[in-house]
């Protein structure tokens, strides 16, 4: 199927080979939700054993599949995993929960598992009621087909505005035992009348324990899915989770039942890694983004601050607009760390553009070049440093340009 | 002299008969700070007796003038006000606070007062050293020839972007006697490499103690110039004063000195028509917008939280550019209530485009007419209502479209 829009120039140019991972098997199919002549439901089945974890959209109006996958989290225990793209079952009252009970009622029968253990998303448009009657053979269906592989199919499915599927996987020894962890994500933006939702799962033939997957989710999510930002605007929908099989347990990996085994820095670091990656590539397909941009604070009085300024640096529609423009703007850059409302003084800032120091101690850096800045500022992967000159604190995160193709996506579709 | 981009369409189509108003004299000037063929210095007299308030940015990296103002405010008393467009003496450290205090200096000379009692604006280009020098013959040619007239030529000399001079005036009887306030501001939006700053003054004959008049403006600021975004992006510059000469004394209006003067409250009134009027039409110039939008939260807990979630909904680029497309996308709305972090319940909310019920208890409404709010969403003038059904608190707040104008303003002018 051709995307509605052309594959964003920031894709990744290669895909990663996606390996099988013991306990996990899915297909997709076409339920006929909303899109024609594309897959738009996946079905992930995961053997007895399997625990799972799970983040969700701080959105004060969640939808109602993430109440339920919130309801169900503390079982610890996931059989299944429902994905449909097309309509995201949100704002949709007392059918959305009917539609989402009833979903979870034929996965179960499809999966031979409890109904507590499915674990369910939607994504795309929003107020229209889910016929979720639609899944009743194609559940049944996916059930009798599934595969170890291939995971592009997967992430294809899930899919709403994406202009590439998103795919990753990293490995890590344990106990001289070799692990896999996979990924797959999909978010971009909104388009009328959908909107936009990162969804992302991880899974992975680990042994651990749910809570202990849970504190690695939770954690790892700060720098990764909790560091990006298209357009500061959050789903109603938005879902990361974690399913681990625990096979590997078989191969003579031992299970990781508590935070503090010594063994998990090094699974933390694949883990943290991927999440990375996931994440990155959803901004990568940012609406209308022509340029990726990291930006890194240092110096804040803490970390929580650093964040919460670059933050205000990433979703500022002037600094956006003037990376989109490729205009070395440090100016935008002051404005955005003053509105921030952090610890903050004009005269210790200094202003990176890559590695052009631009500013320092409240003026323009004497050795500021234009000419070079302006070269810097062609390239499609920006990074822009702030060192606030107060203390410690340092985060990154990560965002993409303002451009016209941003309003054109959300705003000329009706024109 | 034409500006640089055509006169915005949400632009007042007829200007106000602006009066006189004892004790107030000014004169404009080409300095040639930055622009060629157009005013950029406004010179304010204030005769003996002048009272002053004022309120600024909430950056934590102010521009120099802004800490001047502040620093003299204490004091209560004005005699001259200085705005320079083309330069906005920010980010520009030692040399910054330097061409402040010779501004001043060159301005009490001209005015014959104290340097304390002159108050300080600058907008336009950042991160350029402002050579106040320039203004030494000019401060002194302008104290010579001010007059009490034409105020459109002291809006037209504080213009950077804004693509029309805004104006306002309102008449108010106290003991008998009719008093004038006249109000002008700047403030449109950023064009490389300036800043987007909001400079407004109002100017009154009442007789009002600096305390009282202090505390009008930081009352009347929230409903009205707090109450607006364009881009949610903060300049460092953003001045709102408030000066008055007390000059109807002398025509029998009795001085208001405390805030429990029965008086007060027709002057209030007045007073905060006023900033509203100027408020609106610096959205009404906000850059690339062709919809005037008015967000109205009713049924909040608190109005602070209203407050919060109308501006969550007014600062959402997806709201905006669902505005600019003309989709009544309430599902975006919803999206920005969940995000603003405030109680909210979706079951229990309602929302209006105009006077058309789109969404009611968390699903769209049974009667929802798409024909008849495309309709709407034609219009110039959009007011989106939410009704959070939680309490009694209420606000309003005003914003326009996200257009590629916008984008095209901000982002384009290297290419």
């Amino acid at each position: 199927m051709a995307p509605a829009h052309p594959v964003s120039p920031l894709a990744p140019k290669t895909e990663p080979a996606m390996p099988a991972i013991d306990g996990v098997r899915f297909a997709t199919a076409e339920a006929g939700i909303r899109y024609k002549g594309r897959t738009d439901v996946l079905l992930v089945l995961f053997d007895p054993g399997t625990t799972v974890a799970g983040v969700f959209t701080r959105s004060k109006c969640p939808s109602a599949p993430v109440e339920w996958c919130r309801e169900r989290l503390a079982g610890g225990k996931a059989r299944a995993l429902v994905v449909n793209s097309g309509n995201a079952n949100a704002f949709t009252g007392r059918k959305g929960r009917e539609s989402t009970a009833l979903t979870a009622r034929l996965a179960a029968a499809a999966a031979g598992c409890a109904e507590s253990e499915v674990f369910l998303a939607s994504t795309g448009v929003i107020g229209e009621p889910l016929d979720a009657s639609k899944f009743e053979g194609v559940l049944t269906d996916c059930a009798s087909r599934t595969a170890p592989t291939p995971w592009i199919e997967a992430a294809r499915a899930i899919m709403t505005t994406d202009t590439f599927p998103k795919v990753a996987t990293r490995t890590v020894t344990l106990d001289g035992v070799s692990l896999t962890l996979n990924g797959i994500a999909k978010g971009a933006g909104m388009i009328a009348p959908d909107m936009a939702t990162m969804l992302s799962y991880v899974m992975t033939d680990a042994p651990i324990a749910a809570p202990v997957l849970q504190q690695l989710l939770s954690e790892g999510v700060k720098g990764s899915f909790n560091a990006i930002t298209v357009d500061s605007d959050t789903s109603t929908s938005d879902t990361l989770m974690a399913f681990a099989t625990g096979t590997a347990a078989t191969r003579g990996a031992a299970p990781i039942t508590t935070a503090t085994d010594p063994r998990l820095p090094a699974f933390r670091a694949a883990f943290d890694e991927l999440l990375l990656d996931l994440s990155h590539q959803v901004v990568r397909d940012g609406e209308g983004a022509r340029k990726f941009v990291e930006v890194a604070v240092r110096g804040a009085v803490d970390a929580g601050s650093a964040k919460r300024v670059a933050l205000s640096i990433a979703n500022s529609p002037l600094v956006k607009t003037a990376v989109a423009g490729e205009d070395a703007n440090w100016g935008r850059v002051v404005m955005a760390v003053g509105k921030a409302g952090e610890p903050a003084e004009r005269d210790r800032l200094a202003i990176w553009f890559g590695d052009i120091r631009v500013a320092v101690e409240g003026e323009r850096d004497p050795a500021y070049d234009e000419a070079e800045t302006s070269t810097y500022m062609r390239r499609d992967e920006i990074r822009i440093t702030v060192d606030l000159g107060l203390g410690d604190g340092s985060a990154r995160v990560w965002t993409c340009d303002l451009t016209k193709a941003y309003v054109e996506i959300n705003g000329d579709y009706r024109s």
